[in-house]
């Protein structure tokens, strides 16, 4: 097997309207190996209107792969990166990166830098002087990935924890329907 | 004292331009308090900036009270919260919560409440169904307050840890300077 077969020619690209489908195919792959696959509610029609009408919540990154190079069940779309910008009171400018996901049969082959590198130069750009991100403490191996390149883990270093409102405290909080 | 008195008119309204020296002060403030004021490098012309031209990186609302209950010092922007739109593969739209934050001498008022009700019904408009924010984990009356109002602590729960990479580390990744 020569270099090129090694490592494909993998191109990263901004992800398009019609890419919606294969990377809510993905974003499924990544919630059942992060063992939370019954927390994904995202439609493809729902992701595509979110990322391509005024205004976007997010951008995504895709990893493509020639046709020849494709997944064993067809697929040339093998990772993305989605993220968005946000703000440090402290720092000003972050880029997020909400995830960062290879296929199994692409990995060890540079695509997750690639992808990483792609996120940090679009952050660079805009002026963004922290990169931000969150993973499952289990994770080990993208932990130490992320570590060895240089990344801080708050929550050990500093006690951050994340918390979430969902809808319905949303809706009584907007309500103003306070217990105390 | 009566109870106008005691619940001082405040009013919460979007943040102007104007109020970028105030909401610098108060951020400075909340670093204190944290323990972490040696992190903020944020100035009020980049806050400015950050906030109030083209594609802004964030959104504010403020608390402001009538002179006539203005704070020892003098102020009538008495609390601020700052956030932004984010995005969840799993659930769609988020708003996420970077800081909350009431004067020590107005709080007790039910401030604080109306500065998280408006950010719930903000979000609710855009058709976030979350609501997402960071606390540390030894400040427990912030905590308690959040949980006592629906919150998840998603480190707690599911393990979740908080990463950044500053930007020495993203100008390796954007090089691609890998080690391996």
């Amino acid at each position: 097997m020569d270099q090129a077969t090694a490592t494909p020619a993998v191109s990263i690209r901004p992800s398009r309207a019609d890419d919606c489908a294969e990377i809510v195919r993905m974003i499924r792959e990544l919630a059942e190996f992060e063992n939370l696959p019954e927390q994904v509610e995202i439609s493809d029609q729902g992701l595509c209107k979110d990322g391509f009408s005024q205004d976007p919540f997010y951008k995504c990154v895709v990893a493509e792969v020639p046709p020849q190079c494709r997944s064993k069940d067809g697929h040339t779309i093998v990772g993305y990166s989605l993220y968005f910008f946000t703000y440090s009171t402290w720092k000003g400018r972050n880029i997020y990166m909400e995830d960062l996901y290879v296929m199994p049969e692409f990995r060890g082959k540079g695509i997750g830098k690639k992808l990483l590198s792609t996120i940090a130069e679009i952050g660079l750009g805009k002026g963004c002087t922290q990169l931000k991100f969150a993973a499952l403490d289990w994770n080990r191996s993208a932990i130490d990935f992320y570590l060895g390149k240089g990344a801080v883990d708050l929550t050990a270093t500093e006690g951050w924890h994340m918390f979430r409102f969902e809808a319905d405290a949303m809706r009584r909080l907007a309500g103003g329907q306070w217990d105390n």
